[in-house]
Protein backbone atom coordinates (compact mmCIF):
# COMPACT_ATOMS: atom_id res chain seq x y z
CA UNK A 1 0.00 0.00 0.00
CA UNK A 2 1.20 3.50 -0.59
CA UNK A 3 1.10 6.89 0.49
CA UNK A 4 0.12 9.67 -2.08
CA UNK A 5 0.05 12.79 0.26
CA UNK A 6 1.05 14.01 3.80
CA UNK A 7 -0.79 17.18 4.73
CA UNK A 8 0.59 18.98 7.79
CA UNK A 9 -2.50 20.44 9.20
CA UNK A 10 -0.52 22.27 12.25
CA UNK A 11 3.11 22.80 13.31
CA UNK A 12 4.03 24.80 15.86
CA UNK A 13 7.59 24.26 17.49
CA UNK A 14 10.34 22.17 16.12
CA UNK A 15 8.88 18.74 15.83
CA UNK A 16 8.60 18.94 12.15
CA UNK A 17 11.94 19.25 11.70
CA UNK A 18 13.44 17.02 14.37
CA UNK A 19 15.03 13.66 14.79
CA UNK A 20 11.68 11.77 16.28
CA UNK A 21 9.29 12.85 13.91
CA UNK A 22 12.15 11.63 11.06
CA UNK A 23 12.09 8.21 12.57
CA UNK A 24 8.39 8.43 13.45
CA UNK A 25 7.38 9.03 9.89
CA UNK A 26 9.71 6.30 8.68
CA UNK A 27 7.64 3.60 10.72
CA UNK A 28 4.66 4.89 10.09
CA UNK A 29 5.56 5.15 6.32
CA UNK A 30 7.17 1.60 6.45
CA UNK A 31 4.52 -0.13 8.06
CA UNK A 32 1.75 1.16 5.39
CA UNK A 33 4.10 -0.36 2.64
CA UNK A 34 4.63 -3.56 4.25
CA UNK A 35 0.40 -4.29 4.01
CA UNK A 36 0.02 -6.08 1.17
CA UNK A 37 -2.91 -7.94 -0.85
CA UNK A 38 -3.63 -10.62 -1.60
CA UNK A 39 -1.54 -12.44 1.08
CA UNK A 40 1.95 -13.14 0.43
CA UNK A 41 1.93 -10.46 -2.73
CA UNK A 42 4.40 -7.64 -2.74
CA UNK A 43 2.56 -4.97 -3.30
CA UNK A 44 -1.22 -4.28 -2.30
CA UNK A 45 -3.85 -4.93 -4.91
CA UNK A 46 -7.67 -4.48 -4.35
CA UNK A 47 -10.66 -5.60 -6.13
CA UNK A 48 -12.21 -2.51 -7.52
CA UNK A 49 -16.07 -3.79 -6.49
CA UNK A 50 -17.63 -0.86 -5.20
CA UNK A 51 -17.87 -0.93 -1.38
CA UNK A 52 -16.56 -4.54 -2.02
CA UNK A 53 -13.71 -4.47 0.45
CA UNK A 54 -13.47 -4.22 4.31
CA UNK A 55 -11.55 -1.24 6.04
CA UNK A 56 -10.64 -3.22 9.27
CA UNK A 57 -8.03 -5.99 8.30
CA UNK A 58 -6.27 -2.99 6.43
CA UNK A 59 -5.87 -1.16 9.28
CA UNK A 60 -5.25 -4.17 11.73
CA UNK A 61 -2.37 -4.90 9.53
CA UNK A 62 -0.46 -1.87 9.54
CA UNK A 63 -1.15 -1.58 13.49
CA UNK A 64 0.77 -5.03 13.40
CA UNK A 65 3.58 -3.90 11.61
CA UNK A 66 3.67 -0.62 13.80
CA UNK A 67 3.64 -2.95 16.68
CA UNK A 68 5.79 -5.75 15.72
CA UNK A 69 8.41 -4.11 13.98
CA UNK A 70 8.68 -1.01 15.68
CA UNK A 71 7.19 -1.00 19.21
CA UNK A 72 4.43 1.06 19.14
CA UNK A 73 1.35 0.59 21.62
CA UNK A 74 -2.39 -0.32 20.14
CA UNK A 75 -5.05 1.13 21.71
CA UNK A 76 -3.39 3.17 24.49
CA UNK A 77 -6.09 4.42 26.80
CA UNK A 78 -6.23 8.30 27.14
CA UNK A 79 -8.37 10.21 29.57
CA UNK A 80 -8.73 13.78 28.38
CA UNK A 81 -11.62 12.94 25.93
CA UNK A 82 -14.14 10.70 27.32
CA UNK A 83 -16.10 10.48 30.49
CA UNK A 84 -14.81 6.71 30.45
CA UNK A 85 -11.43 6.57 29.14
CA UNK A 86 -10.92 6.39 25.41
CA UNK A 87 -8.48 4.87 22.88
CA UNK A 88 -6.39 5.76 20.58
CA UNK A 89 -4.99 3.22 18.11
CA UNK A 90 -1.42 3.99 18.19
CA UNK A 91 0.70 5.52 19.90
CA UNK A 92 4.31 6.16 20.72
CA UNK A 93 6.49 7.68 23.35
CA UNK A 94 9.01 9.73 23.27
CA UNK A 95 10.37 11.15 26.39
CA UNK A 96 7.69 11.72 28.48
CA UNK A 97 4.82 12.09 25.46
CA UNK A 98 3.21 10.19 23.43
CA UNK A 99 3.03 10.46 19.53
CA UNK A 100 -0.51 9.38 18.27
CA UNK A 101 -1.79 7.45 15.58
CA UNK A 102 -5.41 6.81 14.72
CA UNK A 103 -6.58 5.20 11.56
CA UNK A 104 -10.58 5.41 11.19
CA UNK A 105 -12.53 2.62 10.22
CA UNK A 106 -15.96 4.19 10.54
CA UNK A 107 -18.34 7.08 8.55
CA UNK A 108 -17.35 10.23 7.62
CA UNK A 109 -18.22 11.80 11.01
CA UNK A 110 -16.21 9.67 12.98
CA UNK A 111 -13.15 11.18 11.45
CA UNK A 112 -14.37 14.27 12.50
CA UNK A 113 -14.64 13.10 16.17
CA UNK A 114 -10.91 11.54 15.35
CA UNK A 115 -9.93 14.77 14.21
CA UNK A 116 -11.18 16.48 17.69
CA UNK A 117 -9.66 14.23 19.72
CA UNK A 118 -6.13 14.14 17.96
CA UNK A 119 -6.59 17.94 18.44
CA UNK A 120 -7.80 17.84 22.03
CA UNK A 121 -4.60 16.09 22.96
CA UNK A 122 -2.43 18.54 21.31
CA UNK A 123 -4.10 21.48 23.02
CA UNK A 124 -3.80 19.27 26.86
CA UNK A 125 0.09 18.64 25.78
CA UNK A 126 -0.49 15.00 25.79
CA UNK A 127 0.37 14.02 22.27
CA UNK A 128 3.97 15.87 20.49
CA UNK A 129 2.25 15.12 17.51
CA UNK A 130 -0.45 13.47 16.00
CA UNK A 131 -1.34 11.95 12.35
CA UNK A 132 -4.97 10.57 10.60
CA UNK A 133 -4.57 7.74 8.23
CA UNK A 134 -7.55 8.12 5.52
CA UNK A 135 -8.42 6.45 2.20
CA UNK A 136 -8.15 8.36 -0.99
CA UNK A 137 -10.39 9.40 -3.35
CA UNK A 138 -9.45 6.34 -5.71
CA UNK A 139 -9.64 3.50 -2.76
CA UNK A 140 -12.58 5.07 -1.16
CA UNK A 141 -15.29 3.91 -3.71
CA UNK A 142 -14.28 0.65 -3.28
CA UNK A 143 -14.50 0.24 0.84
CA UNK A 144 -17.81 0.31 2.85
CA UNK A 145 -20.14 2.42 2.11
CA UNK A 146 -19.44 5.88 3.80
CA UNK A 147 -16.19 5.30 4.88
CA UNK A 148 -14.30 8.32 5.94
CA UNK A 149 -11.88 9.90 3.41
CA UNK A 150 -9.99 12.35 2.27
CA UNK A 151 -12.08 14.51 0.08
CA UNK A 152 -14.82 14.90 2.20
CA UNK A 153 -12.76 16.16 5.52
CA UNK A 154 -10.64 18.30 3.52
CA UNK A 155 -13.03 21.03 3.19
CA UNK A 156 -12.94 21.22 6.95
CA UNK A 157 -9.29 21.18 7.15
CA UNK A 158 -9.06 24.95 8.47
CA UNK A 159 -10.76 24.28 11.61
CA UNK A 160 -8.11 22.04 12.75
CA UNK A 161 -5.66 24.78 11.61
CA UNK A 162 -6.87 27.43 13.68
CA UNK A 163 -7.18 25.52 17.09
CA UNK A 164 -4.62 27.76 18.83
CA UNK A 165 -2.41 25.01 20.49
CA UNK A 166 1.12 26.06 22.07
CA UNK A 167 3.32 23.45 20.45
CA UNK A 168 2.60 20.18 18.20
CA UNK A 169 2.14 18.77 15.15
CA UNK A 170 -0.71 17.33 12.95
CA UNK A 171 -0.95 15.71 9.71
CA UNK A 172 -3.04 13.64 7.59
CA UNK A 173 -1.73 11.37 5.96
CA UNK A 174 -3.35 9.69 2.42
CA UNK A 175 -3.12 6.29 1.39
CA UNK A 176 -4.35 4.27 -1.29
CA UNK A 177 -3.70 0.85 -3.34
CA UNK A 178 -0.81 0.15 -5.48
CA UNK A 179 -2.86 -1.77 -8.22
CA UNK A 180 -6.19 -3.18 -8.95
CA UNK A 181 -7.47 -6.20 -10.21
CA UNK A 182 -11.18 -7.77 -10.43
CA UNK A 183 -9.85 -11.24 -10.44
CA UNK A 184 -8.54 -10.70 -6.32
CA UNK A 185 -10.95 -11.77 -3.69
CA UNK A 186 -12.46 -8.93 -1.66
CA UNK A 187 -11.57 -8.03 1.50
CA UNK A 188 -13.66 -9.59 3.79
CA UNK A 189 -14.97 -8.59 7.73
CA UNK A 190 -13.70 -12.06 8.80
CA UNK A 191 -9.98 -11.26 6.88
CA UNK A 192 -7.57 -12.13 9.43
CA UNK A 193 -4.84 -8.22 9.31
CA UNK A 194 -2.08 -10.69 10.19
CA UNK A 195 -2.11 -12.72 6.86
CA UNK A 196 -1.83 -8.67 5.28
CA UNK A 197 1.33 -7.73 6.46
CA UNK B 1 -40.34 21.20 26.48
CA UNK B 2 -37.53 23.16 28.13
CA UNK B 3 -33.42 24.23 27.57
CA UNK B 4 -31.53 23.07 30.59
CA UNK B 5 -28.76 24.82 29.87
CA UNK B 6 -26.81 27.02 27.40
CA UNK B 7 -23.05 27.08 27.09
CA UNK B 8 -21.41 29.83 25.16
CA UNK B 9 -18.07 28.50 23.81
CA UNK B 10 -16.81 31.45 21.57
CA UNK B 11 -17.82 34.79 22.23
CA UNK B 12 -15.56 37.23 20.67
CA UNK B 13 -17.35 40.81 19.55
CA UNK B 14 -20.02 42.47 20.54
CA UNK B 15 -22.58 39.75 19.19
CA UNK B 16 -23.89 38.23 22.58
CA UNK B 17 -24.74 41.49 23.98
CA UNK B 18 -26.22 42.76 21.15
CA UNK B 19 -30.39 43.00 20.01
CA UNK B 20 -30.07 40.34 17.50
CA UNK B 21 -28.96 38.13 20.02
CA UNK B 22 -31.55 38.84 21.98
CA UNK B 23 -34.28 38.50 19.31
CA UNK B 24 -32.64 35.17 17.97
CA UNK B 25 -32.40 33.58 21.64
CA UNK B 26 -35.87 34.75 22.47
CA UNK B 27 -37.23 32.89 19.37
CA UNK B 28 -34.89 29.73 19.88
CA UNK B 29 -36.28 29.60 23.25
CA UNK B 30 -40.19 29.89 22.58
CA UNK B 31 -39.87 27.22 19.64
CA UNK B 32 -38.56 25.05 21.92
CA UNK B 33 -40.94 25.26 24.65
CA UNK B 34 -43.63 25.35 22.18
CA UNK B 35 -42.98 21.47 21.44
CA UNK B 36 -45.25 19.50 23.47
CA UNK B 37 -46.25 15.52 23.39
CA UNK B 38 -48.58 14.06 23.32
CA UNK B 39 -50.19 16.45 20.77
CA UNK B 40 -52.35 18.98 22.31
CA UNK B 41 -50.67 18.62 25.61
CA UNK B 42 -49.32 22.07 26.77
CA UNK B 43 -45.68 20.35 27.97
CA UNK B 44 -43.70 17.79 26.47
CA UNK B 45 -43.95 13.96 28.14
CA UNK B 46 -41.89 11.47 27.05
CA UNK B 47 -42.83 7.93 27.31
CA UNK B 48 -39.54 6.92 29.64
CA UNK B 49 -38.55 3.60 27.55
CA UNK B 50 -35.06 2.94 26.93
CA UNK B 51 -34.01 4.02 23.37
CA UNK B 52 -37.97 4.62 22.98
CA UNK B 53 -38.20 7.40 21.58
CA UNK B 54 -37.11 8.85 17.43
CA UNK B 55 -35.97 12.08 17.83
CA UNK B 56 -37.08 13.42 14.20
CA UNK B 57 -40.50 14.62 15.19
CA UNK B 58 -39.03 16.49 17.80
CA UNK B 59 -36.81 18.46 15.90
CA UNK B 60 -39.19 19.05 12.90
CA UNK B 61 -41.82 20.36 15.75
CA UNK B 62 -39.26 23.10 16.47
CA UNK B 63 -38.17 23.62 12.73
CA UNK B 64 -41.75 24.73 12.00
CA UNK B 65 -42.02 26.92 15.10
CA UNK B 66 -39.06 28.90 13.73
CA UNK B 67 -40.14 28.42 10.13
CA UNK B 68 -43.72 29.31 10.55
CA UNK B 69 -43.72 31.66 13.83
CA UNK B 70 -40.29 33.75 13.61
CA UNK B 71 -39.50 33.67 9.64
CA UNK B 72 -36.23 31.47 9.89
CA UNK B 73 -35.03 29.74 6.87
CA UNK B 74 -34.90 25.68 6.61
CA UNK B 75 -32.20 23.53 5.03
CA UNK B 76 -29.85 26.68 4.15
CA UNK B 77 -27.62 25.34 1.44
CA UNK B 78 -24.07 26.70 2.83
CA UNK B 79 -21.11 26.00 0.17
CA UNK B 80 -18.08 25.92 2.21
CA UNK B 81 -17.85 23.06 3.83
CA UNK B 82 -18.22 19.92 1.62
CA UNK B 83 -18.03 19.47 -2.10
CA UNK B 84 -21.91 19.06 -2.63
CA UNK B 85 -23.27 22.23 -1.13
CA UNK B 86 -24.29 21.00 2.50
CA UNK B 87 -27.32 21.92 4.31
CA UNK B 88 -27.78 23.69 7.68
CA UNK B 89 -30.92 22.58 9.86
CA UNK B 90 -32.08 26.63 10.02
CA UNK B 91 -30.97 30.13 10.03
CA UNK B 92 -32.11 33.49 10.16
CA UNK B 93 -30.64 36.86 8.06
CA UNK B 94 -29.59 39.61 10.52
CA UNK B 95 -28.22 42.33 8.13
CA UNK B 96 -26.32 40.21 5.76
CA UNK B 97 -24.74 37.98 8.12
CA UNK B 98 -26.58 34.32 8.59
CA UNK B 99 -27.35 32.79 12.39
CA UNK B 100 -27.30 29.25 11.60
CA UNK B 101 -28.98 26.85 14.40
CA UNK B 102 -28.30 22.88 13.84
CA UNK B 103 -30.30 20.23 15.69
CA UNK B 104 -28.37 16.63 14.94
CA UNK B 105 -30.72 13.64 15.35
CA UNK B 106 -27.38 11.92 13.97
CA UNK B 107 -24.82 9.86 16.56
CA UNK B 108 -22.65 11.27 19.07
CA UNK B 109 -19.83 11.83 15.81
CA UNK B 110 -22.38 13.30 13.84
CA UNK B 111 -22.91 16.03 16.47
CA UNK B 112 -19.09 16.23 15.89
CA UNK B 113 -19.51 16.90 11.87
CA UNK B 114 -21.79 19.56 13.16
CA UNK B 115 -20.15 21.28 15.39
CA UNK B 116 -16.47 21.23 13.12
CA UNK B 117 -19.53 22.86 10.27
CA UNK B 118 -20.71 25.62 12.29
CA UNK B 119 -16.96 26.89 13.22
CA UNK B 120 -15.81 26.77 10.05
CA UNK B 121 -18.67 28.95 9.20
CA UNK B 122 -17.87 31.22 11.93
CA UNK B 123 -13.84 30.88 10.70
CA UNK B 124 -15.27 31.90 6.84
CA UNK B 125 -17.51 35.07 8.67
CA UNK B 126 -20.59 33.43 6.64
CA UNK B 127 -22.05 33.26 10.51
CA UNK B 128 -22.81 35.89 12.98
CA UNK B 129 -23.28 33.33 15.26
CA UNK B 130 -24.52 29.80 15.65
CA UNK B 131 -26.06 27.45 18.09
CA UNK B 132 -26.33 23.32 18.37
CA UNK B 133 -29.06 21.91 20.03
CA UNK B 134 -28.62 18.91 21.92
CA UNK B 135 -30.53 16.50 24.53
CA UNK B 136 -29.47 16.32 27.82
CA UNK B 137 -28.15 13.67 29.95
CA UNK B 138 -31.80 13.00 31.08
CA UNK B 139 -33.60 13.30 28.30
CA UNK B 140 -30.77 11.42 25.91
CA UNK B 141 -31.62 7.41 27.44
CA UNK B 142 -35.12 7.78 26.26
CA UNK B 143 -33.76 8.66 22.84
CA UNK B 144 -32.94 6.61 19.37
CA UNK B 145 -29.32 4.55 20.88
CA UNK B 146 -26.21 6.60 20.73
CA UNK B 147 -27.82 10.15 19.80
CA UNK B 148 -25.52 13.01 20.18
CA UNK B 149 -26.04 14.16 23.33
CA UNK B 150 -24.24 17.03 25.71
CA UNK B 151 -22.45 14.74 28.13
CA UNK B 152 -20.74 12.81 25.21
CA UNK B 153 -19.71 16.16 23.55
CA UNK B 154 -18.83 18.39 26.34
CA UNK B 155 -15.07 16.76 27.41
CA UNK B 156 -14.87 18.04 23.43
CA UNK B 157 -15.55 21.90 24.03
CA UNK B 158 -12.34 23.35 24.58
CA UNK B 159 -11.22 22.27 21.10
CA UNK B 160 -14.20 24.90 19.35
CA UNK B 161 -13.45 27.05 22.52
CA UNK B 162 -9.96 27.80 21.15
CA UNK B 163 -10.24 27.98 17.70
CA UNK B 164 -9.12 31.23 16.59
CA UNK B 165 -11.91 33.26 15.36
CA UNK B 166 -12.28 36.66 14.82
CA UNK B 167 -15.77 37.50 15.28
CA UNK B 168 -18.45 35.36 15.93
CA UNK B 169 -20.66 33.35 19.02
CA UNK B 170 -21.22 29.63 19.07
CA UNK B 171 -23.38 27.80 21.80
CA UNK B 172 -24.92 24.14 22.63
CA UNK B 173 -28.01 24.69 23.95
CA UNK B 174 -29.19 21.85 26.21
CA UNK B 175 -32.93 20.36 25.95
CA UNK B 176 -34.77 18.23 28.44
CA UNK B 177 -38.50 16.95 28.52
CA UNK B 178 -40.87 18.44 30.82
CA UNK B 179 -42.14 15.33 32.16
CA UNK B 180 -42.10 11.53 32.05
CA UNK B 181 -45.12 9.16 31.53
CA UNK B 182 -45.46 5.33 30.44
CA UNK B 183 -49.07 5.86 29.58
CA UNK B 184 -47.71 8.72 26.75
CA UNK B 185 -47.17 6.64 23.53
CA UNK B 186 -43.66 6.27 22.34
CA UNK B 187 -42.54 9.08 19.82
CA UNK B 188 -42.04 6.84 16.65
CA UNK B 189 -40.25 7.59 13.18
CA UNK B 190 -43.02 8.16 11.57
CA UNK B 191 -44.83 10.81 13.68
CA UNK B 192 -45.49 13.89 12.37
CA UNK B 193 -43.81 16.60 14.05
CA UNK B 194 -46.46 19.21 12.79
CA UNK B 195 -48.51 17.49 15.60
CA UNK B 196 -46.27 18.67 18.15
CA UNK B 197 -46.23 22.33 18.00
Amino acid sequence: MKIVQEVSLISIGNFEESNDWYIIRSEIRDAISLIVYPPGASSFTINPTKHGNGVKPIKDACMIALRDKFGWSLETSINYATRSPGKIDATKIIDNYLFALEWETGNISSSHRAMNKLSLGLLRSVFLGAVLVLPSRKLYPYLTDRIGNYEELEPYFDVWRAVRIEEGFLAIFVIEHDLLDNNVPKITKGTDGRALV
